[in-house]
C-alpha cells in the first residue's frame, strides 16, 4: 500500500493530534529503519497504522480481546495497552494488510516483548521519541537513539517503568521481558 | 527447633556483620508476624535461616542450581538472587527442617513471587527493614509498615526496581510478577 492511501485512510480513524502524531512517528520509523538496517517501507506502514484502534470504544476493544486470540491477561493490566494489539488485529480485517511482521510491529508497539525484531523495535522507539513528544527524559532517549536503538530503548524502558511505577500501576509483563532481553544481549 | 540451638547454626555460616543483620531480621519478622497474623515461631525460624547459603562459594550455588530444579533461569540473574532457593534447599538438607511454609519464605525471600504468603512477605519485608538498614527510602518504608504490610511492600519493591534499573541490571521475573499481584489485590 501506498503512503498516500494509506494516510488516507487512517486519518479517518484519528483526531487532528494523533495524526500529527502519527506522521511524526512514521518520519522517525523511516529513518530509525534506515539507520538500523530495518525494512523503510514496512517501518513506513507499521508507523502510519500503529494507533489505528487507538479511539476504539473500551468495551468494543474489550470485546474484541474477550473473542480472539490475544493474550486475555491484558484485561487485567490498563487499557492503555489494549489499542496495540487489537489495533493489529484490526488493520489486518479492515484495511487488508497481511504483512505478519508489519502487524506484529503494530501489535507489540506499546507493551514491547522479548525479543522484539528490529522492525518492531523501530515502530516502538519511534513512538516514543518523534518529535511532537515532550515529556521528561525524550530528549535524552533521541540522543541516544543516534548512536544505538537498543540503548535508547533500555533508557526509555527505564523511564516508562518508572513512570507507571509513580502511578501504582502493574507492569505488564512483556515490558519487563522486553526490558530484560535488551540488558542480557547487551551482556552475551 | 529453639531460637538459641538454630542462631548457633547459623551464626557459623555468617559474618559478624551478617550474623548482626539476621537477628535485626528476626526481631522485626517476629513483630510483622504478630501485627499481621502470621505465624510468630515459623517468622522466627525463617528469619534465623533466611541467609544461610550468604556465603557459599559462586560456582557450589551454580552447580547446585544446575543439578536440582531450581529455576534454571535464575542462572540469567544477578547472583544476588541465588543464596535465596540454594539456602532454602541446604537448610532442609542440612540442618534438617522439613517445613515448606519456612522453606518458601527462604526461598522468595530476596526475588519474592506472585501470590506470596503472608509469612513470606514478613521475611520480605523484615530483611529490607531491620534497624541495621539503612540506605534511602529505607525510613518511608519502615513508617508505611506500621499500618500495611502490602503498602510497605510495593514502595519496597519500586525502590528495588529503580535501583536495579540505575545499574542497567535485569529484574528477575518474579520480582515483578511479585510487584503486579500486590498492585491487582489493592484494586480488586
Amino acid at each position: 500500500m501506498e503512503r498516500d492511501e494509506a494516510l488516507k485512510i487512517v486519518k479517518g480513524h484519528l483526531t487532528d493530534h494523533r495524526y500529527i502524531h502519527t506522521i511524526g512517528v512514521m518520519e522517525t520509523a523511516i529513518a530509525l529503519a534506515g539507520k538500523n538496517g530495518a525494512d523503510e517501507k514496512k517501518a513506513e506502514l507499521a508507523a502510519i497504522f500503529h494507533d489505528y484502534a487507538k479511539f476504539r470504544d473500551k468495551d468494543e476493544m474489550k470485546e474484541i480481546i474477550l473473542s480472539t486470540p490475544l493474550e486475555q491477561d491484558l484485561l487485567l493490566y490498563n487499557m492503555e495497552l489494549w489499542h496495540a494489539p487489537v489495533g493489529a488485529l484490526l488493520v489486518e480485517k479492515e484495511v487488508g494488510i497481511d504483512d505478519k511482521e508489519v502487524l506484529d510491529a503494530i501489535k507489540y508497539h506499546t507493551s514491547g516483548r522479548k525479543g522484539m525484531t528490529t522492525l518492531e523495535k523501530v515502530i516502538y522507539l519511534a513512538d516514543y521519541i518523534e518529535p511532537n513528544r515532550s515529556f521528561p527524559g525524550v530528549e535524552e532517549v533521541r540522543q541516544i537513539a543516534e548512536t544505538s536503538l537498543d540503548e535508547a530503548l533500555i533508557k526509555a524502558l527505564q523511564n516508562t517503568i518508572v513512570f507507571l511505577m509513580k502511578k501504582n500501576q502493574a507492569i505488564y509483563p512483556d515490558t519487563f521481558y522486553f526490558y530484560n532481553s535488551l540488558i542480557q544481549n547487551k551482556r552475551s
